[in-house]
């Protein structure tokens, strides 16, 4: 199983939400949380982030008794990292109250020797030159994912662009395709992207689904419909720890494998939105993750 | 063939549009042209509208050289149905400009004894109080759909009530939906739809696909994805034209026909909405149809 190991670098943070079905204050949140509660379900999963001296215990043994590894958070004289925001109806938008990046604002990560020998790596959000230095601290990686946001874009475009180059797969929401390559049309903004370096991109469009575009081919996936969508804070980083963690099986993006990685990412997004924080995907069982696989089959095909 | 007739009620107009890549004047459209442009290729439609005196032969000839029949479109004194607006890049909304309802207004069918024999009926978007009459009208029908509008969903909505009652299928946006029915979820929207009496609910979401739901089964599909999209008018008829030509093989709404037929309709909106007016629709074979239902079944397998 260590071959499948998955390094996941990005936030643990204390999330304030408010939605129309409900709030929570100071709840688990960030990049890293989110989606090494979903990859656990794959691949053994090592979280490296930083949090303050003011981070709950218990969320960190909640984590470790998920099965994930968090020798890399380290604890910083500070604060934690919040986010407090609220979505209306809409939840395909997220309306920011406060971010205060505290301690995460000169995260610089050093990784251990065991982390260092990750084959898998999993750079969530954050300043394109983060990203690539803890990638160039990781010895031979076989597969590389990163994620960005419309930030980042718009002030480090060319870290981000370097990043591009290193990264095997890249993660995103369809308007910061659109806002990255100057395209809006989805095709020709991925035909951009593909020309600076991944070989795989995954357009997140929500609660309309996902795009993912090789050189080889296009596999375009519905969104699981749901009936209640409680908190969507964490949908895509939970769609790229199921994605991430079904892909260690098979590393070569080998087109069948890709599309079926897509799908147990959209599952394990479907499930983190039905509660707030990490509730849903905490007590999900893998049985419920093959259940939501097939009747996301049976939604489908035609 | 007669057994698969479809009647196809509801405008036939001069459109002028404008969109980022050109723009066109006074063009064929209306909902009843685009619906019987793609129907055609699956079964024999016969068109009841209405068009000005002004409204040139050309047309009616272009529609009758598609092997439509014309009969009941009729001739009024007067200026025909225009409508104007404009696209922007975000092709998903349509701007009006102007509506001119012109001889359109008072337009009350009076069916053929032909056309009251039709097995298939589709009412295209217009006053529920006309798709009423007009559904009346027809003997022992197989098989009818309906489409609306926000407008008529605020305005006549006693009237649209009672002919849910009537019709078999019944289409709409995702907007419309949720104003309808009070429901912004999607799933309780259509839950709340079906209960006003149609069998089958098709929820057009235009460039985010369609979500087809029934009380025993949901199908989601995505659209088309297209590296030109041209102009979006007429997509939802199109994509109606050939929902409803496909079911005229298997009236009897069984899931994989229903499922098949949805692909097939977003197969003939994604080709309308490479080109202006018809343009586009008129130029197809039947083996484009089968080489694109084809394209989307590698789009979506997983």
């Amino acid at each position: 199983m260590n071959n499948r190991r998955i390094l996941a670098v990005g936030s643990v943070a204390l999330d304030s939400v408010r939605t129309p079905f409900g709030k929570v204050r100071e709840a688990l949140g960030g990049s890293a949380a989110y989606f090494s509660a979903s990859a656990r379900f794959f691949s053994p999963v090592s979280v490296v982030a930083v949090v303050g001296t003011d981070f709950p215990k218990k969320h960190l043994h909640l984590m470790q008794g998920l099965g994930i590894d968090t020798h890399g958070i380290q604890r910083e004289e500070g604060k934690t990292f919040r986010w407090s925001g609220f979505y209306d109806y809409d939840l395909n938008n997220a309306h920011t109250l406060e971010t205060q990046l505290n301690v995460f604002k000169n995260f610089k990560p050093k990784l251990s020797e065991k982390n260092k020998k990750s084959p898998f790596v999993f750079l969530a959000n954050s300043d394109p030159g983060i990203q690539e230095a803890v990638l160039g601290q990781v010895k031979n990686p076989v597969l590389t994912a990163c994620d960005t946001m419309n930030y980042w874009i718009q002030n480090k475009k060319t870290g981000l662009t370097r990043l591009l180059k290193k990264v095997d797969i890249f993660l995103l929401n369809d308007s910061e395709a659109r806002q990255l390559s100057g395209e809006y049309n989805l095709i020709r903004a991925s035909q951009w992207i593909l020309g600076r370096g991944p070989r795989l991109l995954v357009i997140k469009k929500g609660e309309h689904g996902v795009i993912c575009v090789s050189k080889n081919f296009i596999f375009l996936a519905p969104a699981f419909l749901l009936e209640k969508i409680f908190d969507p804070t964490g949908a895509g980083d939970s769609f790229a720890g199921g994605f991430m963690g079904y892909l260690t099986r098979s590393p070569h993006l080998d087109e069948s494998t890709v599309r079926r990685a897509v799908v147990y990412g959209s599952v394990l997004a479907s499930y983190n939105v039905e509660s707030f924080s990490l509730k849903r995907v905490v007590s999900l069982k893998r049985s419920d993750i093959e259940k939501r696989y097939k009747q996301f089959q049976k939604l489908t095909k035609f």
